[in-house]
């Protein structure tokens, strides 16, 4: 096995820790403050989790007395997408529970949740634990997307965590994993098994954070890679001045990674979908304001710019949402008749009649490409594969047969050469930043001492993240005070509420405040690629958008 | 204006110039040795250019007596695409002049060549230069595409340049635009008009290169930059195991960027376009070989892996090439009754009746899209845009389908999930490596002492460049030593001699002594983001393309 140079030398990083998980790990307790409360739904959460509700937030604090450091079993699992900072959440974890008593055990779950359920296993040893230290990536222990929602799983699951002699099963996931995971530890706690469950909270995508988790990891360090990717083609534009770049950002649902990025690169334009949705904006009206903008720096002599979308645009844009559903329901309400149906004149003939009058006008405005992937390209249980529309691609069609008709009104002179990309894999899996490796290590470390405290259905959590580490403080939050309850597939499920950008929030309001001189002026920012070593302001800032929410 | 963290500390990095160019201004001075031949069309060459074939080597190199250092203008211009480190050549030339005498002036000419014929210009100033050290882009002056071939262009430069008071153009440029600037130099000798023409070896394409050209500048940080988001692409694979990347990767011609990224990631499979060509590989041939490796994997139980794809592979490919060829011959010749098809049909079955039996063969293999492709989506001159063929989505479609035929006989029965990339506009404006930072200066610095020295039809360069910087020595070549000639559009040209990818090289043989390892077992190599500052290890490494070469 060979290492690139920087890989060998970040084997050599030693992740920051706050001062509280400084010391004698023997002398390193908790303190829980008072009761808790979701925010909604109270009642029915409470009796959904009656052993886990309410319980206190937890302080991790240097206590007087030295703890006794029994040898425990701790199980780990990776669950969805990847993000930066996964391995040092686990060398952070090992190195805690190792210093606390070497007879410890961390056992690793192979390939995601589905790794308990087949009692698939790796023990942690320090050899597999320092080729991983500082790196991306899953592949530690890999990752899966299994979901851990019936009692028949949590029966398994406890099966084997009690062959395994596990105490308490470290779940590192999303919100959908964190909720299940709180599901679980109730679940636990009404068996008496002695299982505790912990989260720790973890996306690119930004979603999980609310008034007691300041951001999920990975989000720092994936916005940054991308960020790079802009700011370099920000350059490129500004040099070869003839093209309009169309940037799709990964984020199924929520636009943070959108927004940091524009706020760390200035471009021209940046798409919100949050705005879009709370706008009840059409497509036509997006592409109109779009064209505005091309129009007017074309006058300005600059046929070029840069475009960020989010890569869940389509479904918050309402008039879609709308189609969409109705598609989806005729295509399975008449899926024989449909079937019938062998060309796309004919089906698109048929479909206009049966659609609402609204949504039939809005499927005419699409493009004839656009139209066909909407009828044609459908999942397996006939759905309309939203995650499939290159977004990027539909935007820059629809402005450019409007700059076409522009042009031949005469109300528009400029050229419009667009460049097409999607940004998503190549962030997820870069070399943590150094601030989360010192995060993600710290919420590791800070996990052992809430597991060796027997604390279940709380998250790991890490606080003041806009400061120097040595200010960081740790702690736990249980994680029924963030749910609230949804609609999901007709029932009402309790799930951790996903955090949207807000309208009100100062990331949001920086970006209104500057994005009409960004859209005619350019003013572009340019990060450059993720620093590791070097002078701190360069190589220990975290995103912006922490930073204007830690200025609260 | 605001700058990015990276972007203020980058202002301040000092490059490192060879010790040669360190010492008194005044006091650095040339050694012409011997005289120079082409290595082939020696009579033509020396008939074509009688007044600069055959002059001496130079080498750059400190003198005991102090050279007069006149005021002298400088015109500087950079022409082509975009490559990391241009602004760093402006910038060392700027100091040089500056350091000499005072009063010399460095003129930029604006959006490349045309600003000459157009006398667009804007003259450097510390200011000016201060905002651009070690930053990416051309968007100090622009650069543009014009060629500067005809005499009468030659004319107005020298017209232009007598205006402004210039002694010396400096072309920064690829192999093209060194040629031209021969031509010219030429000319202006030719012409007695006391102008002299100096060239600066640039692209990321890395094609720019012989025995006396080490490499072109741009090279090393645009592939660093593409390696980096390989290797994340590789670690997301690596944990997720579930997806086939296929990403293509700039470079129009020769297959260096992509051998390079090979070497810097261990991919599964790297396609090097020269290979293909020198072994008259079918297209369906490719794709077999990439289904073996793929099919293997996935009886190892890996369904995904890596797949590096050179932009430029179509052309290289004989029977490719031959279909082209044949299809612009048709397309032009019968222009007139082939725009009488209206439908892809009817064009389809003309064309299968007016190809060769060959070309109708492999027009038949191609996938539906890409045949509608060549047939229907052509340029102002009726030819097929091969540039526009998204290779990587073809190769995709023909494995699939393979894969597919493989499936229903039994013999495959992995799952095979592509995604695809293309990496070009996010390297070649990158802030330029510490590597190119340094030589990029050396070399402008160097520029102007040929400058001052009145050498013209010389390529400025420096030496030993896989040995640390203060062994670099610098000098100067004579662009008619490393041109032979070529049909142009049915004439003979002199050109400089494009680099292809070396069969026989160190580079190519080292990746061919490892790729059936890499192919089957994931061996996979993560450089991460370049570092400017940090271990000398991981900041100042050179590409792996030039340290294998400099090992001769």
């Amino acid at each position: 096995m060979s290492y690139s140079p920087l890989q060998t030398e970040r084997y050599k990083y030693k992740p920051k820790l706050p001062e509280v998980l400084k010391g004698n790990i023997h002398k390193i307790g908790i303190n829980p403050k008072g009761s808790t409360k979701s925010e909604t739904n109270q009642k029915e959460l409470s009796d959904m989790f009656p052993r886990t509700y309410g319980a206190p937030f937890i302080e991790t604090l240097a206590v007087d007395n030295t703890l006794e450091s029994k040898s425990i079993n701790i199980g780990v699992v990776l669950s969805g997408g990847q993000a930066p900072g996964g391995h040092n959440v686990i060398s952070g974890l090992y190195d805690a529970m190792k210093k606390a008593n070497s007879e410890s055990k961390l056992i690793g779950f192979l390939g995601g949740p589905s790794g308990i359920l087949e009692n698939k296993t790796l023990e942690m040893n320090s050899k597999i634990i320092d080729q991983f230290r500082n790196t991306g990536g899953f592949d530690i222990i890999g990752s899966g997307r299994t979901k851990l929602e019936t009692t028949e799983q949590f029966d398994i699951c406890e099966d084997v965590c009690k062959l395994l002699d596990i105490s308490c099963l470290v779940i590192i996931g999303g919100d959908d994993s964190n909720t299940n995971g709180a599901v679980l530890a109730e679940y636990f706690k009404q068996k008496n098994s002695g299982i505790s469950v912990i989260g720790v909270p973890k996306t690119i995508d930004g979603d999980l954070k609310n008034e007691y988790i300041e951001v999920s990891f990975g989000f720092d360090t994936a916005t940054k890679t991308y960020s790079e990717l802009i700011g370099n083609i920000e350059k490129d534009a500004n040099s070869s001045k003839k093209y309009w770049h169309f940037i799709k950002l990964m984020g199924r649902s929520a636009s943070h990674i959108c927004l940091e990025c524009a706020l760390q690169t200035h471009p021209n334009i940046a798409l919100i979908s949050e705005e879009i949705e709370h706008n009840h904006k059409s497509l036509t009206e997006i592409v109109f304001d779009m064209v505005n903008i091309i129009v007017k720096r074309s006058e300005l002599g600059s046929n070029y710019g840069i475009v960020l979308i989010p890569e869940g645009l389509i479904e918050f844009i309402p008039e879609m949402k709308q189609l969409i559903s109705e598609l989806n329901s005729l295509l399975a309400e008449h899926a024989e008749h449909f079937g019938t149906l062998h060309t796309f004149e004919v089906q698109s003939r048929w479909i206009n009649r049966e659609l609402s009058r609204d949504s039939s006008y809005v499927f005419s405005t699409l493009p004839n490409n656009i139209q066909r992937q909407l009828l044609m390209d459908r999942d397996p249980h006939g759905n309309v594969q939203v995650s499939r529309i290159e977004t990027e691609k539909l935007l820059i069609q629809m402005v450019a047969s409007r700059l076409d008709e522009m042009k031949s009104e005469g109300k528009y002179k400029g050229s419009f050469s667009p460049q097409d990309h999607f940004f998503g894999y190549e962030g997820r899996c870069a070399f943590p930043s150094n601030f989360d490796a010192d995060y993600c290590y710290s919420l590791g470390y800070n996990t052992y001492v809430l597991a060796a405290s027997e604390l279940t259905g709380y998250i790991s959590s890490i606080h003041n993240l806009s400061k120097p580490v040595k200010e960081w403080t740790a702690g736990a939050v249980p994680v029924t005070m963030m749910m609230n309850l949804e609609q999901r597939h007709g029932k009402l499920k309790p799930v951790i509420k996903k955090a949207m950008v807000d309208l009100d929030g100062k990331p949001f309001n920086e970006f209104v405040s500057k994005r009409d001189i960004w859209a005619i002026k350019s003013s572009y920012m340019f990060p450059g690629a993720i620093q590791y070593f070097g002078p701190h302001e360069v190589c220990d800032v975290s995103s912006i958008t922490l930073k204007l929410e830690g200025n609260k």
